[in-house]
Order: C-alpha cells, then structure tokens, then sequence
C-alpha cells in the first residue's frame, strides 16, 4: 500500500527517536496504520547531523521550507521547537494543506488560537499529542477517552525536571542549588534551566490541557506561574513532618466565577498516589464528574518517549486524513463553533489551602495574635506545629495548615501578620490541595 | 444537527448510569460529538424499571429485539452481560448494519474473535471501552495512545473487588472470608462472588488487552486463572516485612517462546505506583519499548464511570461511523488481515519470581537440604526469612524469596522440597513481579 510521506522538522532529540522508533517498528506501526508511515525528507541546520541518523533513507536538507512546500509530503512533523521559525513553518505547512504533528507546547499555548484556527479553515489537522506529558497520551484521553465528562480539574506533575529535583531536595535534604547544579551535571536540566525551574513549560503545558478539557481558547498569558526556585528544604521537611509531599503542580480547575489557570509548589497528601511521582516522571490526574478521578503516568521526556507520542499522531492522522473534517476529532475536544470563552479568575480569587511558615519570638501572646488575624479573615485552621526553640534560642517557626479560603483573603491576613511585631522574617505561604 | 439514535439494551446499574450522564452531559457532549447523542428506545425486562429510568424521554420494550431490529436505531448498546442472549443480540445487530457498543467483557473474551469477524464482514464497528476497567480509558490508549510501541506486557489490577478485599485483609489483618462476608454485606461483592474472587472477571479483561496489545485472537480457554480465595493473612503480613504488596494481577507478556496470559495473586514491590493503588480502584501498567512504563488509573467499576467509557465509544462511533472502515481505529488495534496468532505459553513454560513459605521443623540442616535443592534446579534465591520459634515450638516458617526462573523449575524444585521429612506442611507458593 503507498505509503504515507512525512517531512521532519528537526533531527534533535525527539527527532531522532521518531526516525529510530519508526524504522524499528516499520511493521507493527504498519499492521495498526493500515499503510507505511515513512519520513521521505528530513530537514536540519545541522546537516551532517541530518544525514548521519537517517543514513540514506530519507532525504536531508538544511532548508526547511523546502519540506513544508513540497508537494509530495503529506504530513508535516515540527520538532524545531520555540515561537519564531517553528510558527512560520507551522503557517506555512498548513496554509500549503498540510497535516502537522508536533510537539511544540510553547507555540500552541501561545499562539495555537491563530495555529488551530488556520488549520480549521484549511481543513487540515494539527496534532498535538507530545506537546504534552511526552509519551503519556494524555491528549487523547481529555479529547476521546473522558468525553462524556464534565471535567472539573486536572493538576499534574508535567515537567520531569522540576519533579526530579523536588525529589531529590526531598531525599537527600539538600537544598534547590546543590540539586539543580546536579541535575545539569546529569543532563536532567539545561544550562539554562529557567523554563523548567521557573514554571513556563509547565503553565504551557497546562493551558493547552485547560483549553481542551473544557472548550476555551488558550489562555497562556492569564496563567499564575510560580516555580521552585525559592523553595526552602525545610518546607519540604515541614510537610513531610505533616503527611504531605510537595510537588510543582499545574492545576486548572473550572469554578462557577471562571476557570483557574496556575502553576506553583503545592503541598499533597503523601497517600495520593500523584504524590508518590518521584525522579523525572510525569502524572496528570484527572477529574470528571462521571468518572471520577482518574490518573495518567509516564516519561514526560526524552527522545523515545516522545516519540511514541509524535507517531501516535501520524498513526492518528493517517487514519482519519481521508474523513471529512467535521467528522475527525476535533482539534480542541470541542467542535470550533461549541467554543466557549470562560474568564480565567485572577490569582486573588482562587480558592484553595495554605501552609504558612512564620518565625516568630517565643514569647506569650504571639500565637494568639495570628490565630486572631486568621479567625477575623474567616479562616479555619487545619492543623499546626511549633518547633520547640532550641536551648537558648530565642525564635522559633510555627507552622500552620489552613482550610480551603479564597487568595484575597489569606493575602490580606499574611499583610496583617506580617506587621505584627513578634514575626521575625518574611512569612513563607504555600498552597495546598487534597485533591479529591 | 440530527440527532444519533441509540438503542439500549438493559437499564440496570450501568445502563442507568449511562442515561443519567448522557441527559446531564448532553450539552458538553454534543459541543464534543458534533451532533446529539440520543437514546431513543431501551429494552429490559423490568419495564416499570425502564420507564421509571426513562421518565418518558425514551420509548421501552420488554422485548430486546424489537430495539435490535429497529431502522431507526444506529447504535445498539448491550448492557446484558453473559454469553447467551447477549451473544444472540449483537450478532444480530451487526447483522442489521448497526454499530455495537458493549461492556460485556465475557462474552468479547469468550466469543470476540466470532463477533469482530462478524463486524469486520458488515463493515460496522463493535466498540467496547467499558469492558476493561470501567472508566479508565485503557483500550483507547493501547490502541491509539501507544500505537508506535512494540508492547512488552501489560500488569493490572483489573477486579475492584478482590483489589478491596486484599486492601482490607492487610489493613486490618483479616482473614479472606471475614473481608468477604463484609465485602458483600456493603455490596462491594456479590453473593455468589466466584467470578470475582477466582479471577475469571480478570482474566476476561487480561484476555481481551492481550488481543489488542499484541495483535493476537482472544485466548481466553488459554488464560491461567488463579484467585485470591486461598489466599492467607500471614503470607500478606511475610510480603510486607520484606517491602512487597500482595495484588490479583492480570499479567500478559510477550515472550519469544510464545506469550503469557495468566492471573494470580502477585507480590510487587511496596515502591511501584501500582502496588499502591487501594480499596475498589484499577490500575493498569503497559511497557512499550519506546515510551516505557505507564499507568492509568481510576475507578473500574460502578454506575457512571462505566456509563464514562460506554459514552465515549458512543462519541466515538458518533465521529468515525462515517468514514470508510478501512479508516477506522481497527477492532482490535491492528488491521484485521494483520492479526497473527502467537502461542499462549503453557504456565509451567512463563518465567517469573517466586515466594515460598515452608513449615519446617526447628532442627539443624533443614534449610542446607531445602537451598540445595534450589540450587540443583538452578534457582537462585534473592532474600530469606526465618521466624524464630515460639517458646517450646518444634516448627517454624521460612520464607524464600527467589530470584526469576521457569515455573516448571520451581514445580520441580517443589516436589523435592516437600518429600523432606522435616517439611511439615503443603509449601505455599506466590508469584513475584519486579515490573521493571
């Protein structure tokens, strides 16, 4: 049977497990597509590269729009990665009528409006399987597998290298320098790991699955980012000390005011089973109100992992490229004229738990001035400790676990603590979810 | 847009869960299939039941055939269960050109290779999503998700029932029956719980993943099927102490001989993800050699997360009914002129771990004789416990862990071990698995 003729963008990492992963499982990807998948032409600045992996069984080319424009290419695979080149291609390909799979979680989440959108009146598909949690088809269990659900929240571990570093200040006791400067030792982070570190690849990943899991436009630029570059070892020995792990979660979660959008370190129960994630892994727990939650766990990363995902997608699109477009699946779970436009609700009015660490003077009267402040905010507390100063010492930290309340107001009662005269240092506020 | 019509077959627990979620989900889930999803007409045998249900949205009958028979219905569910008129049913239906949508796993693991044979003829698709771990979308990922891989094997939790059981027998120490009786005053087991308990529910739906998995035929009357009614309180207390869960698993492998297809009571390490998943939950583990390990989990039983899945396959078949059947996601992941027919390896062929618990006498050479034994057969042993003897007790417990071997070897070894005099009682025997 003709095969189907895919142009690869980028012969990096993932790039090179895609041509590895075909070429070994020609047949079995072949007996499950119905016809051949094979990538006929390669492109990369890095020709040599290029022509050292796919050793003479495709064509190699450092002009990438010499793939996207030629006619004998079916599918378009971009694994170029960023906004600038990527976008154009990504344009270019679809407006030639093009399918495109790809793996580029920055570009959708900030410009997939104009991408799918295009793509939409091109009658063509965009694939985006290993934009998200590498080989763990979580795509494709938001968009068909939970679609008779009214989803309510997803919070998943989606970056590997932030998990695996949390992991290891957890472990072993040590602080967020000594692991990350390990961790680019190993290779598990970039040189520059801000993107990671930070909580941009994440809030990426997450506005992709926010705008599938409940049929609104990507809503990047409105995420609340916070990564685990501050994050003190002892708040992770705190929470130990409480039954929780801490993990860098994306949550997005539908309310009646709007949709939450955010990415932070967030404390969870230790019996949840996504707080037992450890090292570069992934999970995305998902909750629908018929199924209730459900859990999805895998590599997140790397060239053969990922790789799975992106031909998944060729698999996918190879079957459905002869549909007519109202009856494939539609790019964002929902039919482009069934999207909605929900309000992300800014930070201050989410609603969730806190952990809150204060250093404080040990002397009366303190814990009955901040116990007051909380009270007078409406909020109830869950559970404290107060470490015992040591011999001598004349400051010691309280630790205090509150019930769900909305940002506004916990802000306003960390302002009011914070200027009482017995609280030493700058108080330290987590968020904490249960998760049920 | 015009609505599809569905004809339902049953109204009991998940047919009524099935119509609940599909009026409360109706518009998320039009915005999803691009057109209403709409059951027009239900049989069951308790018509003041299926009118009650219904509340007049939806025409009964008493008479299942009528629903099968009618050209105004496109999609019939089958939410009958067992071999025998359900059988009748569906092989009619696809005899009348509608597509089928059914949770019943033991009639696809039992007569599935007749069924899909007969969809495959008609040119309509036999959908079933629900039959495996209720909500969680396992046939989907399998089939699609991880369509790049080569599958390795699958290990899963795949019976809520039995899964609470052992939950409880170690959380409280209890023995098999006092959980049973329990499991079944709170309807968490049935009153006749064989099919549960003995592990023939899960072999059903480990028959049924080792299909797709592998591009194989259903081999059910192959399968190994060992439940967990003999399965004794100190034997999970042992697993413990040396860092191990007891679990039913559902396992399937390929191997180069042939392939494993067995259930049994499994020791897993206390760290893998899977051996902490409690109480009625599911979880399935799949090893792909690109993407590795993954999981999914979530509920696999009940009204609305089975209703889950059967709406999915119904948004599905929604999408695809209109595409020629070769473009379809094939019945069983692999193109139907591409199925092959693989060994399943006899039990005394698979290759595994074991536990073994001896009750020796407390005299000196009893355990050279029962290690060399072990040797002589090639075993070698990877951890061991003996329990210091009571105050004035002749016998003690010694426990074996083992490192993989055949279990034709491990039978052999057996044998020898219990024709020594100073082994007092039957050997009891586990199977271990690393999932690695």
């Amino acid at each position: 049977m003709k095969p189907i003729n895919v142009g690869l963008l980028g012969i990096g990492t993932v790039g090179g497990g895609t041509f590895t992963v075909l070429t070994r499982n020609e047949a079995e990807i072949t007996r499950r597509a119905g016809r051949p998948i094979r990538i006929s032409k390669v492109a990369d600045k890095n020709l040599a590269l290029a022509k050292e992996v796919t050793a003479g069984r495709a064509e190699v080319t450092d002009d990438a729009f010499a793939v996207v424009d030629d006619p004998a290419i079916d599918i378009v695979v971009e694994l170029i990665g960023g906004y600038g080149i990527a976008k154009e291609l990504v344009l270019r390909a679809i407006a030639n009528g093009k399918h495109v799979v790809t793996a580029n979680k920055a570009l959708l989440a900030v410009h997939g409006n104009e991408i799918f959108a295009a793509a939409q009146a091109r009658g063509v598909i965009v694939a985006f399987e290993a934009a998200v949690a590498g080989g763990i088809p979580i795509i494709k269990a938001l968009r068909e597998g939970l679609s008779a659900n009214r989803i309510e929240w997803i919070a998943g571990i989606i970056n590997g290298t932030t998990n695996f570093i949390l992991s290891e200040m957890r472990d072993k006791g040590l602080s967020f320098a000594t692991v990350l400067a390990e961790a680019q030792r190993l290779g598990y982070a970039e040189a520059d790991p801000t993107f990671d570190v930070e909580g941009v690849d994440a809030a990426h990943k997450l506005t992709i699955m926010s705008a599938i899991a409940f049929g609104i436009p990507m809503h990047f630029e409105q995420a609340h980012v916070e990564g685990i570059s501050r994050l003190a070892a002892e708040d992770i020995r705190y929470a130990e000390q409480l039954g929780y792990r801490i993990k860098l979660l994306g949550i997005t979660r539908r309310t009646p005011e709007g949709v939450e959008l955010r990415v932070h370190p967030t404390l969870i129960p230790e019996k949840r089973l996504i707080a037992n994630v450890e090292g570069a892994m992934n999970a995305v727990l998902v909750k629908g109100d018929a199924v209730g939650p459900t859990l999805y766990y895998g590599k997140g990363a790397g060239a053969e992992p990922t790789a799975s995902a992106v031909i998944a997608d060729l698999v996918d699109v190879t079957r459905m490229h002869t549909a007519d477009p109202e009856h494939r699946v539609p790019h964002l779970a929902f039919q482009p004229q069934s999207l909605v436009d929900l309000p992300i609700l800014p930070l201050a009015e989410i609603s969730t738990s806190y952990y809150l660490r204060l250093r404080v003077e040990d002397k009366p009267g303190v814990l009955a001035d901040i116990t007051r402040i909380l009270a007078d905010q409406g909020i109830s507390i869950d559970a404290m400790i107060q470490r015992e100063p040591d011999e001598g010492e004349e400051q010691t930290d309280i630790i205090i676990l509150t019930h769900q309340t909305r940002e506004r107001q916990i802000d306003a009662a960390i302002t009011l603590i914070q200027s009482l005269p017995a609280v030493k240092a700058p108080l330290i506020r987590l968020r904490l979810e249960n998760l049920l």
